[in-house]
């Protein structure tokens, strides 16, 4: 048998209204050690309110949606740790869904989410493909009236609030860094050329040239979908362009151009330097550790679920911020250029 | 506004009895027809159905709740696409909870999940540390009458079906290959001792030991916690045994030992061979890539969900299952002994 606020009343001594008042979070003048009581009973013998009928009843559930494109990426996992441990603080669960970069499973999710009762979606979307999905997705989200939060990835489609960091900024520390040590020809392995994650990192790489009076060539930019495999199959023709360096937009294709670097049996940084961004695990995993930029991801998650509940619970607006700087970590993998 | 039936009946032409019967999947003798021009209208308008409601009445959500102990490790995240995969392939949703190996959150999640009307539950636990925690949780799943599996990981103290492979086998072709190439000094970094998968990777290490004649020094075994961190602390301690090889008991904890082992300034495998188990991503990335034991990790989480399904939908009997056999895969980092 289920426990019920009958049982609680029973063996704290209080009465139903008294538990559920409490239980209800509803104003009361219980007082905090009643309070205590009740809550450590409840606690004690497994009471849980059923919230599907509470949630119908308050319509809200305390329950956050977090569509992914990839868990199996540590950036992605991290994230949803900062999510979930923000959750968990303020007492509210958290709904996992991976759409494997298929944006057909962004539209289906959006919907079974909003069809479950959940209170309010942090959303990366899936690398999509035309306009027409990404107009879709607007429809979607703009016909439910729920609290939405785009999270590190955007579209000017997607006219929501944006939780990233200032990948401006990013492209550009990673840009000067190697400009410092002495590069010119820095070949760009960039991100889907819609996102606009990805047009800020070749912004600021533009910034950086600008600084150092090197003109830009466009030659030297190629496009990845932020995976290993289109890193790795980059590689080759940015070495024909003679690069001395290469910065590839995220970790993965970084990976990528390691991989295929070292089949080539080039030897980084002293053949050619390489630089990933978002200082993932994998960065450090490697014989030969990745420079990159760091992102703090975890904490990019808990703002982006405390934001979203603070929204919920308190009625504050949802706003797009940038709420850490992205910060350039050297390893070993960036050097000066030979001198040929 | 949020679509209708009516918005569908109007829109169609067709009664809202008739478009109920369809999105509602009743028994009906509506054509074919008629059924997908309701559907494809329900799905341009956007249409969901409040399946919130649904569910009080039904008393069926569709979703299925996953618990897992750590996201951001390989094999669990891939466990969790697995299980999506065949979430969605089924049109059922999954609801992902990360317990980052608290035994705190097991309960609160077991409590959070059978609350929010989940229709069935996968759980693999976290690293408990006592038999209360375990017994807290035994009665929570006892008095939720809800369909339940244990995936990868269990204990004698959790009388559930399970679904694993069959570690005794994994533990003894690691040993195997091991002994095959010549060692006789292999040190065990095991997982937690109350955990049957390590318990079977230690039976099928004696089955191997006892096959090739060696005596069992329990001196070699010592004991992790499947962690990076474990795997590098327990290193020290078996080269003080002069061991010529070791089997970490998971891909994590051989990264441990990995680095710990380069750090020290040992080559693998000319100095000492290292075997990991799993067949994790993180194998194939290091300079020298690990042999390990390998685990269809996606296919064993499609697996899990497909089982949970079919019990509830089509009352299929949930029973303990062995999917998959664990298979050797030889890489860089075994080899034969030095000879001294």
């Amino acid at each position: 048998m289920r426990p019920t606020l009958k049982d609680i009343a029973k063996q704290t001594g209080l009465s139903i209204t008294t538990v559920s008042l409490v239980l209800n979070n509803k104003p009361n003048k219980i007082s905090e050690r009643s309070r205590k009581l009740i809550l450590d009973t409840a606690r004690e013998i497994g009471y849980s309110r059923n919230q599907l009928a509470v949630s119908l009843i308050t319509k809200r559930s305390h329950t956050l949606g977090l569509i992914l494109p990839d868990i199996r990426n540590h950036f992605f996992s991290y994230l949803a740790k900062g999510c979930e441990d923000a959750c968990q603080q303020k007492g509210w669960t958290m709904v996992l869904c991976n759409t494997e970069n298929q944006y057909q499973r962004d539209v289906d999710y959006l919907n079974v989410l909003q069809s479950k009762g959940i209170d309010g979606i942090i959303y990366c979307m899936s690398l999509l493909h035309d306009e027409k999905a990404l107009s879709l997705i607007r429809e979607q989200i703009q016909r439910s009236s729920l609290p939405f939060l785009l999270i590190d990835r955007s579209s000017p489609e997607l006219p929501f609030p944006v939780i990233a960091l200032d990948h401006v900024h990013g492209g550009y520390l990673a840009a000067k860094h190697l400009l410092s040590l002495g590069h010119r020809k820095i070949g760009c392995i960039t991100g889907p050329s819609y996102l606009i994650d990805s047009k800020q990192r070749l912004e600021g790489y533009h910034n950086a040239l600008a600084e150092f009076g090197v003109p830009f060539d466009k030659g030297l930019i190629t496009e990845g979908l932020y995976d290993i495999e289109s890193g790795e199959k980059a590689t080759p023709y940015l070495l024909k362009q003679n690069v001395s360096a290469i910065f590839a937009y995220n970790d993965m294709m970084a990976y990528g151009a390691y991989r295929e670097l070292r089949n080539q049996g080039l030897s980084i940084p002293n053949d050619i330097s390489l630089m990933g961004y978002d200082d993932t695990m994998i960065t450090e995993l490697l014989e030969v550790p990745l420079s990159t930029i760091h992102q703090p991801i975890e904490m990019i998650g808990q703002k982006a679920a405390n934001s979203l509940i603070d929204s919920i619970e308190e009625n504050v607006e949802l706003r797009s911020s940038i709420p850490y700087e992205p910060t350039l970590i050297i390893r070993k993998s960036t050097a000066s250029p030979k001198v040929c």
